[in-house]
């Protein structure tokens, strides 16, 4: 075999990202740290930050950590979801429906709920940091800024991600001058990143969203959903993905900030399956099943308010569960494939899934030659 | 490159079945033919045939068709679902359900409904005829017959697959002696192979299923769901796979019996998203949006019988929609990468998807070099 192209040649999204394998770290709001999007990028990989639940000056001051740990290329995570609209009815019954779980933990809940974070589209001080630090890469979840800030966050010379879930949002990506698109697979973790939450949900999985979006756009794409590992990472260039993004694979790292009973449950997944559910934030996510998630596909269970105002109500019925003991209200946020966590430092994983990957991309060479 | 090891001890699933390249055509009941079945193992694959829907009669007709076809090897697959329960309290109301959509027609509900056709797990008739004509290959859906008919087919020298859609199932599968896993993914059209249709489904995908099969089972794993080409055949074997099932990529080939409004949907699918539906024929599948899945989507509407009695249901109504001429209420099964759908017929489309399947391989093992 004379084959000598650089990787980068045949995976051409990994020179615009300014990285050398192609494993990118998903950004997990409330899981991931610069601690672990570091340890990410210096293997090789991108890591990733969500500060879609931080204000401006909080994501700076992650920026700047993650900086301090590296001198190479990251990805900043914004939620690009329309802003709730308060529906102050719809909001009580919630809360109703909620307030017996509270009392078992002894606790009342709220009496009334606020929109917790700021959607990117209309939080201009995020705008401006971001454009004042500039992070090498941006990724949308949730939808897409405006055209404005597009054409800001580009002539500020970043690298543009943002998540589709179906071949229309991808056209939508497209069309607005975006670099990559992360096709989202129903098998993913955490929350899908659907552009419009009252819309019809076709749930594609990993395998027909990224082949489908491989041949339909012209857009490099980067494969999300139900990768753990490197033989994951070489299906999904073999289906044409330039490159994967992992989330739950990097749950357990010690990097994270998830906590103990998460992290347990991470690895003793084979005993729950993961659903998705919009009880705990307002949008559909997938994590394990639990108390949580039951309560939001019980009979009768009424609407849940607006996404991040929900999650008001599920932040603090979670705190008044943990404060008594108790993880059973905990947002476990998972993908389908987590029977296939590891716990290992980041660095050792990055090395692992890039040599998994290796392997397997040499055992499918190895297999054409007899494939004629 | 010196590498020759032949394919078959790459994948020895392939040795097993008897085939050159690792294409399953799936059984596809009420779709595939004896001209298409043969047509897929005289290009190299396996053919099937999907009898579930057949008496031991019509069966043994088919298979003595697709045997005047070819000298290979083919699949006979069979439904292995819990006979259906009558409950004429249930049946009633949903044939009330129903009338309107009739009378939109000029035509009446039947007055009753039956179990259209027996699962193999009670039929005797068809476990004779199996022993009998001893086709190379038999599969089962919906679950597994008793040990007794497992032996018996084991005995008589014919390999054995069924499908799975879960771990729990893969262990049943494999627990059983059954030689291979159909890892059914939920991107497959047509219908789930769910084993309880009333046990809580994770719905998992075509990646984190394969994946986890062919990781946590001994068995060899036939990865089935959104396939529709050689680039998704690689990332199947990519995953860890021996072969790949396609079903939804076969239909709008010439040998099948779809019909003219089928097809022609198939290759226009973009304008209409797949959904999972217990309407049409009282268990879940996969087929393209009409009139019909929104019948069962609709707020109110009541429980479905049992499979296949459903189904019985379903059909009087698509003819006599049908009837008419409106194809609204037809079963119109499909996966999710319908939108990739290609007309050809049967042999060249599994020498395409070899074709394309050795490229992605080559590609892989190309990129494997610069992988280091």
């Amino acid at each position: 075999m004379t084959q000598t192209t650089p990787i980068a040649d045949r995976l051409p999204l990994l020179r615009r990202l300014g990285i050398r394998t192609p494993i990118i770290q998903a950004p997990m709001a409330g899981v991931s740290t610069p601690a672990l999007a570091a340890a990410v990028t210096n293997a090789g990989g991108l890591g990733s930050l969500g500060v879609g639940a931080m204000d401006a000056e909080a994501a700076r001051k992650a920026i700047r950590e993650t900086r301090a740990l590296t001198s190479g290329p990251f990805n900043v995570n914004v939620f690009c979801h329309a802003p709730a609209v308060a529906d102050a009815a719809r909001e009580q019954a919630w809360l109703a429906y909620l307030a017996p779980r509270f009392a078992e933990f002894g606790a009342t809940p709220p009496a009334a709920l606020r929109e917790i974070y700021r959607s990117y589209v209309t939080d201009d001080a995020m705008h401006a940091m971001l454009l004042e630090e500039r992070p090498a890469v941006v990724s949308f979840h949730f939808g897409l800024p405006d055209a404005g800030r597009i054409r800001a966050l580009r002539d500020a010379g970043i690298v543009l991600l943002a998540s589709a879930t179906s071949l229309d949002e991808a056209r939508a990506i497209e069309a607005a001058g975006i670099d990559a698109i992360v096709a989202q697979g129903i098998e993913a973790g955490g929350h899908r990143g659907v552009f419009d939450p009252s819309a019809v949900d076709e749930g594609l999985g990993t395998f027909a969203l990224v082949r489908m979006l491989a041949t339909q756009t012209r857009l490099p794409v980067i494969a999300a959903g139900g990768i753990m590992d490197g033989a994951g990472i070489a299906a999904a260039l073999a289906l044409g993905a330039h490159a994967a993004q992992l989330g739950t694979a990097f749950i357990a790292c010690p990097e994270t900030v998830a906590d103990g009973p998460y992290r347990e449950a991470l690895l003793q997944a084979r005993k729950r399956p993961t659903v998705l559910t919009r009880a705990i934030s307002g949008r559909h996510a997938r994590g394990l099943a639990n108390r949580f998630t039951e309560l939001g596909a019980a009979a009768g269970a009424p609407a849940t308010p607006d996404y991040p105002t929900a999650y008001d109500a599920g932040k603090a019925l979670h705190a008044a569960a943990k404060a008594r003991g108790s993880a059973d209200f905990a947002a476990q946020w998972a993908g389908q494939a987590v029977p296939l966590a590891r716990a290992l430092p980041a660095a050792e994983l990055v090395a692992a899934l890039a040599s998994e990957l290796a392997a397997s991309a040499r055992g499918l060479g190895e297999l054409a030659e007899t494939l004629g």
